[in-house]
């Protein structure tokens, strides 16, 4: 595709413990957070069984950097001890895309 | 990352019109008819304010024998008069990833 300038995906996919355990308010911190981040382009998230979050941005190097926030790492730390039964984490370049608006 | 080989994503992201249109049947339908396609890999979807469908597969050529399959092609022509006010596709290579599990 003619001027696209390829850029990455990281998508976080899990499915989540019983109890909000402050999950909620921490998940919209951690979206502001990520927003003030260098190299941030957009984020996307739902969930219903299974919760997906997509986050874009601007370069690995961007991505490495959000991964080690310090207020980040805090939240992975809690993720794993109360939030997640099971997450997965895929960083993805991506190639192309196209959009339809009505 | 040692021994990990890269697959593809399409990343599905999509606001939905008001009213069902049939949407429901067509959606459980295309999943099923996904997963019998080569080189299918796996499907997670979730909806909120935004829908999001993420679909791993082997490889660009499955990709794009899924895009093309008939009754996908259908369900696509429906997409844009009926269920969908915007939506929009990234076709992505998972270059790496982990995964926690409690």
């Amino acid at each position: 595709m003619k001027n696209f300038k390829p850029y990455y995906a990281v998508i976080f996919t899990s499915t989540r413990t019983e109890g909000d355990y402050g999950y909620n308010e921490m998940s919209a911190l951690m979206e502001s957070l990520a927003k003030n981040q260098d190299g941030f382009l957009n984020i996307d998230s739902a969930r219903n069984e299974v919760g997906i979050t997509v986050s874009y941005w601007e370069s690995l190097e961007a991505i490495q950097s959000w991964k080690q926030q310090t207020d980040h790492i805090l939240a992975q730390q809690i993720g794993i001890k109360d939030w997640y039964k099971w997450y997965n984490v895929k960083i993805c370049k991506v190639e192309r895309e196209y959009e339809f608006n009505k």
